[in-house]
């Protein structure tokens, strides 16, 4: 087990699994080209074979490295390449071709949890959500809210965007992004509900304020966490306040010392007398 | 009334009130499928009359533990929350049934008030609208300005986007946020104004400057605070240079004792000498 | 003379003023819309009048206060008001009809040069220029690259986007602002020219990036005025430090008191031995 | 070559060479229209002629000043300018006449090279490049996620934007632009494939979180560089604080020094006895 726990945590474990990872990817590329897919599908199973056989050794050997399933699967990256991993040998039949595909295509994925400095980025990215809920509670409720009163209001006006509520919370999803919201679903609309510009001036400049305040907290929360990091990893570097600082303290200590020294001396020769 | 004040205090009262604000979203949501509603409309009427006298005497609850109306309706939120529930009860009539509709949906806003974090944040959005008021009024003039010269230019090549005044304000917060400004609304009018480009390309140049600036003043404002939090929750926190200052001053002080204990021993023996 | 300076720099003054220059934009508007317009004709033209006399009046004051006309337009502002007022009299004849109206407008932008606060931040917005004056060459020098590059290739392809330099500069602009540059620019001419993509895949992502970065500039010259502005008036607050290096140099100063003290006292007593 | 350094460096000649930049720059603009170019293509060529001829000249001079050409090359800038000037003398065939023409404009680029301040921003543009490297990869992923997904599941619905995996590639990035992305894409899917709505709703949700980021990085990068530049230029201005903590340097050195003549006087007293 300390071999295998050797080789899991080798440098060119990682870079044959990146490479493994990769090439997978793009050989699921090449197979969307029928020109390429149709003259040899023998082939490309076979390869799927091999990748999904290799990708369970890789995950089994490092199981074993961890030395128990339960610390292994304690790390939600391990847990995830597992189920990436497994899933390609449930889905076997013919009828769930379209969903193996699918869940093949989503090894990609495992080039974040198998490359550290990415892993990394995606825990940063992913721990800024908590951050931004309090503002995404806030932009749920002025989606569900726009939601209801669109379809109460436009149902009958213009059904193909505000015919039911899950239709409008898409409608609303389109004006937000700000795509055609004019051309494609206001105009045609104010053609029957004159005043139906409130709404979509509302909704927008509410729904981008609450957004652009969404980004700016980010922006702020990053500033702040790098203002920490600069303060903590700017101290070591001693600025000339520090060297002076220094200076005088040794200056102090070592006038201390002449001073004992010459109270030393005055005592001892008046002793002496 | 110490009781009332027990119980409306109480963390189980605000998670009962949010969770019945909640319930009434969905069932307002769930009304708007016919499918759901056309079958028992009595059973919504029943629902929704339950929904708001539980909701009135909440506040009626909330208003006696405030002590007198007065101080309850000094908190801006109350009087928010008590507009929304009243008017549940005032247009009870056949006629405002749309009306009514409405207003029960804006019920979902209660939510804010009820989750402090939530009205925290809100009144912090608030906050920042004055802060960016006086760029809000240059971009009013902005509008203004290109609202009245679009419809004296193009009032006649145009009518559909240019119209009349307000016609063109709304072509403008359509221009501004840059949805179809060019495929829908320059490039059919420059096949008869064929200068009309200058028009727009300095509105879009000159408003999202504005809205940019808008941003950045927000951005800046967030960063300064955080700065100023910083200095002042950072200051108790001990730097190295404290540390070695707070040495000094020990020294020099522990110096000036031995000074002072040398200086009286040789005033002493001069004494007795 | 001093009357008048005094009349001028009242706050009831500036308060007229706006009022005057606000009615004015309201009659202005007013004056867009037929229905209002066409009955009395002779009415809107009596108001232009006194509102162009009463402004001819201000400026007349403000200049004989300011003591000499070229103190008076040594402020761009002052002039920026003078050519809007002063144009309003030289174009009194029929044919300049149009001109004359929009003219009339721009006096909108008045509003700017006389509430100060409004003024200021013009002037803050406008001294952000010339820090982005590299980045805006360096945006021109891409553009004109890019429009030289589309008119040569696809000139004959798509004539209404790409036919000439002047054209293709438009194109570029619409592209930039991401508006309809897929379906309405890129898709019909990739049927004639499928490679085309690689034009505008280029063009967008350098052209964001430097607009991205223009953003980021102003964004980050802002924080480090404020920072600049948070460090001077900062400085005056004595920090916990600051009290305590001063306590030490009290503290050395009375040490070396002390000392010279000492000092004089052994030395005497050496004398008179 | 001590003659030819000294007109290389000097100002004039930098002028010069910018001057020549420009004119070619709006030569190669006057070239696309017809009106100009028809009537006297000899002129345009003789003109080409001249400007290639003096680029020439230039890259020549500057590379005997340079020294050596390995020296020469050795900055980028130096190799860039070079292979732009030698390619126009290449290509002069007729085949090649499109691309040379391409080329030719890429000149303009030179102006980077030659002004200064421009090339020291577009440096620091490009160095902004490798910190958003990772984020770069995980736009990359996340593109070749969806794109092999939405060409198996849409190749067929809507082949004009899902036909294959490069067709589908170039549809993501006009969705992660918000281009037309419900109007001209999702909708007309939505009516084959109602479930569509999850794929473009996640992808634009992912897309442009991690592209936010992206530029959030770029900010905070940008802002901790202004923070640490301030720190530097901020340190030789000496604070309060500095004064104050050179004093008490220079009275402790005093002191001491005034310490060490009072023990040495005392104890040369001392021996003297």
């Amino acid at each position: 087990m300390g071999m295998i726990q050797h080789i899991v945590q080798h440098q060119r474990f990682q870079q044959i699994v990146i490479g493994l990872i990769f090439t997978n990817a793009v050989i699921i590329g090449m197979e969307t080209y029928p020109a390429l897919y149709d003259p040899n599908p023998q082939l490309f199973f076979w390869l799927e074979q091999a990748f999904l056989w290799a990708f369970t050794v890789e995950i089994a050997l490092r199981m074993v490295a961890a030395g128990s399933p339960v610390r292994f699967f304690k790390s939600g990256w391990n847990l995830f390449d597992f189920v990436i991993v497994a899933s390609g040998h449930l889905f076997v039949g013919g009828y769930f071709i379209s969903v193996l595909r699918i869940l093949r295509v989503l090894r990609v994925l495992r080039a974040i949890t198998v490359i550290p400095s990415l892993q990394r980025m995606v825990a940063a990215l992913l721990r800024t959500i908590p951050a931004i809920g309090n503002i995404m509670i806030l932009l749920s409720i002025l989606f569900y809210l726009f939601a209801v009163i669109g379809t109460i209001l436009y149902r009958d006006e213009l059904p193909e965007y505000f015919g039911s509520l899950h239709t409008t919370l898409l409608t609303l999803f389109q004006i937000v992004t700000l795509e055609s919201w004019a051309s494609g679903v206001m105009r045609p609309l104010m053609e029957q509900a004159p005043y139906a510009w409130i709404y979509f001036v509302v909704f927008i400049l509410s729904g981008t304020f609450i957004i652009v305040n969404l980004f700016i907290g980010v922006i702020v929360t990053n500033v702040q966490e790098v203002a920490t990091i600069c303060e903590k990893t700017g101290e070591p570097r001693p600025t000339a306040q520090d060297i002076r600082l220094a200076e005088v303290h040794s200056e102090v200590q070592q006038l201390r010392q002449e001073m004992r020294e010459l109270a030393t001396e005055l005592r001892e020769k008046a002793h002496r007398k």
